[in-house]
Order: C-alpha cells, then sequence, then structure tokens
C-alpha cells in the first residue's frame, strides 16, 4: 500500500503504479517548447510520472545552444529520456547527415531518439540503419508506426510486420502514431479508437507492454486505460495534463474510479 | 468609479464588480496541476479576481507534501479558498475515513471542501453529515448537484431538493455540474446550456446568488454573464482564461461590451 | 545557409527565414494574461520568433500598474512591438477620451496601438483620426478589418477599400480578423478558410505583406503557409504554439516539410 501526498492511509487507489524507472504504464510528454522556468516548474511538479520528453517536431532546431543545453540537462536530472522529434532525424537523412546527427544528439546530451518516416519515404534499410546506429551510440531507441494519413485495412499488417522488425533490430518500444491532434492511425476524424485495428497491433506484437500509444485526448486517455488497464503506455500527453492522467491511471477521477475499485476487490486478477 | 490598471478615468466598464473578499460574481478556478512558480505568476497578475482555486479531480493525492504545502499557502496568501476536488473525499468516504480525510485536509491548509457524489452512490444522511463535519471544523462548504451523465426532465427536481438541504445543512454555495469539458449537466453536448434545466434551478433555489456554475468554455461565460449578469458565480475556469472571464464580466471585450454599455446608460436597474 | 540551434550544417530547413526586424514573415502572438516569470520565460526560448505581442481584448486594464510596468520592459526589451486589444481603445473612443488614452499608452511604454471596430460602430473620419494621431505620437498601427460577424459578399469590398485607406492614413500593418476562436471573418465556423474571400483580399491589396492573418488553429496556419508562403504574417498565435509556428514555417514539422523541400530544390523561385 503506498501512501499518498496527504500522508492519508488510504487501501486504494494508489494501487499498482510503479516509481521510476519503470518498463510499464510509461507517460511519454509532447513539449511544444516550454520555457526553462516552466519547465523546472512542471518536473517539481509532475517529473514523477514523467519518462519520456519529446521536444515535438522540429522545434529543437529553433532553440538557442543556452536553452538547448539547459534544457536537457534539468530534464535528465529527473531520470527522464528526452529526444528530438523525429522530423529532425528524417530531415538529416534526407541530407544523408545521419551520423554527425546522432553525434550532436549524444554530444548536446539526449538520451532517447525517435526514428520515423512521417515525413519522408524511408526504405526498410534505412529505418534499420538508423535504428541500429542510435543503439550502438548508446540512445534508447523509439519508432514510430503508422501514416500520418488515414488507416487503411493492409497497412496493420504493415504495421505489425514493421513493429516486430524494429524490435528486432533494437527498439526499445514502439509508438504507434496519433499526432498532436489525435485524429490518425488508431484514431477517426472525432477522436475516437478503432477498436478493430488496435487489437490486430496488440494480437501481433510480442506483448503490450512493447507498444506506446499516442493519446492527446483525454478520451483516448480514458478508453485505453479502461481497455488496457491503468499501466498501459501513453504518449504526446500535453504538458499540462500529465497530473489528470496520472489521476486516471490510479482512478482519482470519476471516469476511471470504478476500474480501479474494481481492481482492488479482486486483487487475484492484478498481481 | 473605480480606476483601471492603467490609471486612466473611464466611466465603465469596470462599472460594478466588487474588490475581494465578495459574495457574488464569485470566480472559480480549476487547477489541473500548476507548479509552484506558475502558481507565484498566476496570483501575481490575476490573484484579485479569483475566489475559489480546486485541485481537480484527485490530483492533489499526487503532489509531494512540499509542493502541496507551499501551494496551499501560496494560495491562501491571496485571499484565495483552496480544495481538493471532490472526488478524493468520496475515496475516503467509501473507506470509512472521512474523519481523517477531513482532520487531514485541516493540517495541510485546505480552507474548503467539496462535498459531491459525481463517482460514489452516497445516501443522503452521508452527504449531510460530510456538510456538517466540514463546516463543524471551520471549512467553507461547496457541494455540488448534477451526476456527470446527461440529464433528465425528472432529475431537475432532485436537484432543486438536494440544492436546498445543502444549504440548510450549512454549504456556503451549490455547484452546477459542468465538468472540465462542459458538456453535462445544463450543457448539452456541443457544449450549449439548456435554458429550461437552467430557469427551473434559479427558480427552485433562494436566490441566484447561492449557486456556482461550472463554465469551463467561453460561450458558456458569455451566455450566463449576459442572461444573469456579470456578477453570475462562474466555475472551472481554465487557470490560462481568468483574464479573459474578468474581462467579460467587465464588458472589456466584444462578446459584452453592449451589455456593460447598457448597464452604464440605465443606472437605475443596477443600483 | 542559417545554422540551426544544434549547430549542424543541415542546408535546408530554415531556408529563407529572417532575423528580426523583419518586414515579411511576422508573427502576432495573442497573450491572454500571462504572469512575468511566464512572460520571462517564453521571450527567453521563443522571443526570436515573435514581433507582435498583444494583450488580449482589454485585459491590459486589469494588470496592476506594476505588473503592467514590468510585462511591456520585458516584451521591448526582446525587440518585440506591444499593444493593447482594440476593445480597449474603443472604450475610450466611446468615452472620447482618445488622446488621453494614447498619452497614456505612450506613457506606459506601449510602442503599437491597434485600431479597430469590432466593438463599437465607429465612421471612418474618427477611425481615420485615430490612426493618424496614434502614428503622430510615435506609435506602429495596426487597423483592424473584418465584423464579428459571419461575412458576407458586400463586405469584402468594404473591407479591401477600408485596408486600402487604412494604409493610406499611416497604418503599418492591417489585421484580417479571425477572433480568438478562428471562426469568423475569411473563415467559416469550423475553421477553414474561404479561398475566395482570401483571393479577393489579396488581389485588392497593394501587397500581400501589408496583411497580417490572424490564424489561431493549425489547420490555418498550414493552409496560409502552403499557400502564401512561409513568411506570411500570422497573428493571434497562442503563447503555446509560437515554436510550433516557427517549426511550419520552416518546415520542420510533417505538415510544411515537403513545401521547404520543394523551395530548396527549386531556388530560382525563391530569391
Amino acid at each position: 500500500m503506498i501512501k499518498n501526498g496527504w500522508g492519508l492511509d488510504l487501501e486504494f487507489p494508489l494501487l499498482d503504479r510503479r516509481p521510476k524507472p519503470r518498463n510499464i504504464g510509461l507517460t511519454m510528454v509532447l513539449d511544444k517548447g516550454l520555457g526553462l522556468g516552466e519547465t523546472r516548474d512542471l518536473l517539481e511538479i509532475a517529473g514523477e510520472y514523467i519518462d519520456f520528453l519529446k521536444l515535438s517536431f522540429g522545434t529543437s532546431a529553433l532553440y538557442s545552444p543556452y536553452v538547448l543545453h539547459k534544457k536537457i540537462e534539468l530534464v535528465r536530472s529527473y531520470g527522464i529520456d528526452i529526444y528530438p522529434g523525429g522530423t529532425f532525424l528524417e530531415v538529416a537523412i534526407l541530407q544523408g547527415k545521419l551520423d554527425q546527427f546522432l553525434e550532436r544528439a549524444r554530444e548536446l546530451g539526449f538520451s532517447c531518439i525517435e526514428v520515423s518516416d512521417g515525413t519522408i519515404e524511408m526504405d526498410y534499410e534505412m529505418r534499420k540503419r538508423a535504428i541500429q546506429k542510435a543503439v550502438d551510440l548508446g540512445f534508447k531507441v523509439l519508432t514510430e508506426i503508422g501514416k500520418k494519413d488515414k488507416n487503411e485495412v493492409f497497412q496493420v499488417d504493415e504495421m505489425v510486420k514493421l513493429l516486430n522488425k524494429d524490435l528486432e533490430n533494437g527498439a526499445y518500444r514502439v509508438i504507434v502514431e496519433g499526432r498532436e491532434s489525435g485524429t490518425v492511425g488508431i484514431y477517426d476524424s472525432k477522436g475516437d479508437a478503432d477498436q478493430n485495428i488496435l487489437e490486430k497491433l496488440l494480437y501481433g506484437a510480442p506483448s503490450s507492454e512493447v507498444i506506446i500509444w499516442e493519446a492527446p485526448l483525454k478520451k483516448q486517455q480514458v478508453h485505453l486505460i479502461k481497455t488496457l488497464g491503468n499501466n498501459v503506455n501513453l504518449g504526446n500527453i500535453p504538458t499540462s495534463d500529465i497530473l489528470a492522467v496520472e489521476a486516471l491511471r490510479n482512478g482519482l477521477r470519476g471516469d476511471t474510479f470504478k476500474e480501479a475499485l474494481y481492481r482492488y476487490q479482486n486483487p487475484v486478477f492484478y498481481t
């Protein structure tokens, strides 16, 4: 039984969430450009609930060297992996500068790299090389599957194949695309998850733990927590919603309270 | 005639808003997890326009003891009542720990308690006891009416009954549920207010001043200010919108400017 | 070839964006009430990408004198023009206090004035006088065209006429109304731009550079950058999206990457 921040003995919620570093129940945060003060502030209040922080798109190219250096240092001091958005890596690859990109990322202090092909066409060999090079340099590698356009049936099989290949090639986790808007990938234009695609991905993966689901909208977070459990890996969480998501995971919010109560009353299924 | 921040003599707007502490025109803010620096910052610029600050859902359980202590102290130093979201109280009640919850809330420095039944089923006697115990311990009590599901006709009568009972039992104000999304309670799925329900609630209440309307969306704030006046009590205001809401109240924004002008030109109705 | 914040030699993106002070590719930001710390923070990380900062609606009237003074000083120290929302000027005009308003704005350190008629009816002579007085006092003047209600055909001609008159009278740029919501002016209720109105405005203006398009929503920013180029002037950008918009301009985001690549591969059209 974990004590909550009040120092109040409650038997639940806060039931089966793990302290960092953890391998499940990961939260990946989308940072669209927080300043240093805001970052410091966010980490003080919510650092415990963040596992990965992404400097979205290519925004890290727009930081001044001083701010970039300080921010990376700050985020890592909380045991959080930080990485530049995948678009920037794609630009580097397109210009034949993958090696320089990875070297520079390491010098700057990034601990993680995202390999995606949302923007450029990348053949499988290139993708494999990018993953392996990053792994060799000591990065945790996240790959991304699912194009930024609407999904079609045949794509799911492709995604499953790619997911397994990426893991074989050394990826730590595979992210299922949902974008900042939450209206592509497994989601329709209203942001509702396509349960059919979701299940095909789960069924095709070696375990549910290898997937991080981009879920920027609250209804997506609720849906995934309800269907896949409170330790589902969630990504693209807005910086303003980190505690709200952690409250959802813990049943500290109306939407998922009943599930937390059920887990408490039926512990046999959850140990 | 109040001087505005510019030190410019204008005859209106800024017409009939009261300084704190005030009993009408209350603004209740929904805090989803601001860090200490952001809180300090927000209070410096907007503290004068905040009456209540709610640490949303059960998020306060996720704060570290240090941050929780500091935040409460900071908020109260601006004459603002602060309270943990209702979900957390419901969890405590479900576990038979109401007394410990209230004791601990007092020790932590909370000045207000919300009594709701959005998550658990709570019988009337339990609700009454919770309100009275909190009042006895010196808390300002806000209760919440309106389930988190879609309203039906019969519920309005129930809500009116509960509203009056809560006040009799010592509640300071009664909050009409709108959630963070603004799509339940008196609002439809598009966030538009159901004028019929709204009027039934007003008609059944001892006065309009006892109600705080959750109104997270701008169109809801505009509608309530236009129909119930600029000193209507508003709740679940996002932290980023406090000055925008105060501008609406004062006619400093296009949407409500004409109403402010009318009040100025027809002072007899407003004194 | 500009070096990016990483110190990595890439041939593009970051192709043809200019450093400040610039006359095209302007970004105007809508500030709904950032505190001093947040402002400082924002400027450190994104100050280079902001040209104008508007204290939205009449919110500046709600600031304390200390905060207002400090904020103006801070923003200007980054070479950014700062101004109070148009509503406040309209209030002053309605009360016959235009001169005092402008004097006071200058004393407070504002460097820019917005002249609009979104709220009050203002005849052409009054509008002209307001522009010219502000210009005479040394302000940069932005005017706004397009009523806050739905556009009709005849209005476009009126807008074109006004746009040209405003420039003749000394306005620095003319803002096309989109509001904070992005659902009026050239946008329909879903926030999609009416290409027909957009073209009529462009066709009627002396050059595309004189227009600042209010574009609070991402799809509007993408549309305008794709159709009018990465150095289109954009307004009402939320404070949280400044780096994201700059990434769109530079092709550092999937949505506009292909356009940046095309510009790079076809430099003749862009020099």
